[in-house]
């Protein structure tokens, strides 16, 4: 049994990581962070934990909770976790990142894709980036963990496989993502309004969403080469659910076999990438609430172009469900412990 | 470890049965029956299922059924399950019926409210209805359950403690509900058709809703006399839950810490019914994929009436949780194994 | 011809004022006030008047406007219009209220239950309460209107035929509301974000919602008698809409035809109130973007009551619809014009 | 004044062209054709219609109509209007037909995408493909209007200028499309349910939906070369609008202003096709109700590609308003009668 704190208890992210945790056999949640609401009762801020969490909000304070805690979620803006991370904290406390802050190699790119400088830069090379399907090892031994983005967690894992058997021509590479309008976040804005997004689609951050270069560097070194990429997001009237539409150009003949083989390559023994049947497109209420990832794929002959799909629960695989998955690599658990959540439909 | 069959597994309540059971430690789903998918994968009628659920879907054979099951869910439309059971199944395997059939004690009533004959009224005396809250300790020895109804549910939990208490003119009661559209059903009707739910409510069924009759007989018991009373369900558009708003003239003064005393007296002890805090109005998505239901209450001395309100998730505690709760009771289990459920929000 | 100035035209009624009056062929608008966005275009707050209003955000300044225009609608908080209102400008202009400033007639009634002082009380008799189906013939004549409330108008008109015809028991009636989100306006609040109000429903300001003095006065007038009732408003996850369930005792037996009969007396010759056919129940999506109230009743001889109806688009004839409606009696336009809008399905 | 017929009126479509057509000054609608609903009265089938339309359901017959009607809109199946034309009928009466049968001037290929025989190729010649920014001259002489189809109109008003201007390499056009499910029509299938739909986003008919070669060849004119293309339709939870976001590479260096010009070039006369500003991207929510179609661009330097959008109400620009507008073309009105809709909001 382990205690974990969260940093950001009550955004949507965070929300969910309570959801998860309370679940979870192994684990303990011992402080419950969050700057807007400290003193007031956890279950007061979301009601759906009426009796189910006792405790109150706690402020973000990384020393004190280093003492309590074994792993700190920060599911906080970015650059706050960058901000309180230190060697001292690192050394006593295993730090799962849901923000940006150490997903992204090259400073640089962080700096000029988010507008802010990175106060600890120096952890960067150490963080390891945490999709589990990808990068397991590396994940059992870290002590900072950079949790993967949500587009960037649906992109990668529907695209990847190809990618590593050379199929596609990486220089081709369109990615239309939709997302349900929690990835918004709990804040107060006319934007996210109900009768904003209600009965309405659009488009978003069109060739500058920050996503893009996480998205890119992954893509990278599955292609073993630069890939620059287009990324258009758009907000869809859902609560939850990311589906991605990607598309690319083929480089050599392959049969619907062939790519069936590539994805059954990597994900056959993935309890968490399902592979579809034929012709069966992924939806996202079919993965909702769950740590799925349902892929699949077409292909056109016509324009010979494979068009790529994947579906996944934004909070869940995308945010929260991953964290817990790189939690329970770090601690020796059962990979899947607190995540055989099956979806709920309808 | 105990095998369960399921009659109708491919409606929504069918399909939720699935979801909460897989998720069960003592319990193996052993049939999943539907007549309109016979030998078509289970996974291919839920796409939610898929690596989840291997099997295919089988006849709706209550006699095989009892050969091979410790446990019988019947999530079918009104008159199945009773056209089924006899005396020799029921002697074998347990049943746990979600339809209507067994819910009434006054056949003539049944056959009013529903149209039809009641091919084996014979076993309705002994039916147990499975109210756990109310009935626990029947249920517990029971071979036939009625599995309430969603609306009676949530009706009943809400009003039952005032009318207990003597605090509430029982002549008075009028039930305005809302439900989500899960409790439609899968059935392929225009009615139910997204564009026409979308952006709209109605009220349905109203002063004729057959859950009027069940609601009054339960409240009858309550009430120590019988209760007649207004139902008005209404059609929202979201998938799940229920809201009741029930109003009721006060026989005396009351304050609100007598109210409260009154929710309390029945409800501290029970898991699954949360009486909220001052204030505090039930929303059906604080329940959402959970067996809880929430209530409380307002006074309003202008009127001197009392507002009670209730909000659950009606394929939950509205149904399959319900389902669940009843079986653990009936075979000793924990009541709330399985029903662990953590609301899902947002 | 006459111009037409609005203050507060970037909420939502006041842009729905905009659409309704782009289409209307006697008024020109001259004035688009909003404090929040002065000297912004008014297409740049509502994108869907790109290219059709060239106009900016002006300040909100009456005794300018009045300089101006023939009418002012004011679609403005509580406290406002009636801060600014002088018989100086009285006698220069119509004005139009949509707040509640001027529709309560005793001023202690508005002061306990909206908590401000009324600042310019001796307007209040002066005011006319602009429901045109009851007060025509003074609204043709008045200088200084009160737009009546969403609720208001649709629980009016559903009750008062059967309350004029003595059908009903003014002491037990209950009107249980529930509306879209809309109507909470396009301030920046949590409880309005797409992820609380979507897969959701919930009654809000029970037995203290500020729309039960007025509705109970209007029904008193109709009543012959004071009325206190019970008023329940929820919020439906959709964007437009207002449906009324009340419920009534019958004070003598009457018949269908007898209280079809009695809103046919009322209402057949009133182009916007839609006496549906027997058995039909009034659905918020068939009114949508109209400016029609839709009504209708079931009578239940098992509890003695009549449960009465309505459905309408709460931005139209609960806001800006009416207040056009009002307009054209005021300034002797056919009583539709602007206002023949089909209803939009789906 | 001219009288219309609408052979399957009861369609979602259908349901919009009365919508339209009753607002329209200069028409009467004669013939409410529905197989489906003979003798029913309309009003019945779409309540939001009582009261304005008192007609019945008529029969599908093409020979009465054309002597009672001056323009036949066909809102039918594929096959429907081609098996019914005839000399003899177009001598008489002029016909816009919704549905897809003579959009696709090569037969072979109509054939193949639809995969049935066309009974009356040979008025595809005569017919004109009525999208009325493109085809206005013909379109005012045709007496066989081929309306165009949803998909197509939104994607061809978004990319045709950049092919006319020889920016854009048309083989690297990739259309990712998401529809609200009006587009499904009203048949009572299990996919089109509200629960089904309902927070859910899916892609459909991917590389082989039947609008692919529809868009092809229309494009193929604009790029005066054949194009071959990727269209990946999606369903969205929302009633009315569709979302283009198209992606193609640039063969030339552009600047943002030498693509706006190319825009307004085509558009800046168009009532109908607004060029929206510098990086505002369109919304479906902005145009619902109205014939507008909303198009924008943003150029991405890092893949030298631009991303082009349109947004557009699916069931007025996309089907019965561009009919209307099609039909004020052929009879001689202005153009936007009828049509002249401020969108609504929210």
């Amino acid at each position: 049994m382990i205690k974990a704190g969260i940093i950001g208890a009550t955004g949507y992210a965070g929300g969910e990581m309570v959801r998860l945790l309370m679940a979870h056999k192994e684990v303990e949640i011992a402080w419950f962070g969050s700057r807007s609401y400290i003193d007031k009762k956890y279950s007061e801020v979301y009601q759906n934990m009426f009796q189910i969490v006792d405790a109150k909000c706690m402020d973000d304070n990384m020393e004190a909770l280093a003492d309590e805690v074994d792993v700190i979620f920060t599911a906080t803006p970015q650059g706050l976790c960058a901000s309180l991370v230190k060697e001292e904290i690192l050394s006593r406390v295993k730090i799962i990142d849901l923000s940006a802050d150490f997903r992204i190699k090259d400073v640089n790119v962080y700096e000029e894709w988010y507008g802010i400088k990175h106060p600890t830069a120096q952890f960067i090379d150490e963080a390891v980036y945490g999709l589990c399907e990808v990068n397991r090892e590396q994940i059992k031994k870290a002590r900072l963990i950079a949790n993967p983005g949500c587009y960037p967690t649906c992109s990668n894992l529907s695209i990847r496989p190809l990618l590593l058997e050379g199929m596609i021509d990486p220089s081709t590479i369109i990615i239309d993502a939709k997302s349900g309008t929690s990835g918004a976040g709990r804040g107060a804005k006319v934007n996210n309004l109900y009768c904003e997004v209600n009965e309405n689609i659009k488009a978003y951050g069109v060739a500058t969403h920050r996503h893009t270069p996480e998205i890119e560097e992954q893509l990278s070194y599955a292609a073993g080469k630069p890939v620059v990429l287009n990324f258009t997001p758009h907000l869809v009237p859902m609560n939850r659910g990311i589906l991605v539409t990607a598309y690319a150009s083929l480089v050599r003949d392959v049969t619907y076999e062939d790519v069936k083989a590539a994805y059954d390559k990597y994900y056959a023994d993935e309890k968490f990438v399902r592979v579809l049947g034929r012709d069966v497109c992924p939806e996202t209420k079919w993965v909702e609430g769950s740590n799925y990832v349902d892929v699949n794929f077409k292909l056109d002959p016509r324009t010979n172009r494979v068009i790529m799909m994947g579906a996944m629960d934004n909070l869940v695989k995308g945010a929260a469900g991953q964290a817990v998955q790189n939690m329970n690599l770090m601690f020796g658990y059962k990979e899947s412990e607190g995540l055989e959540l099956v979806p709920m439909f309808p």
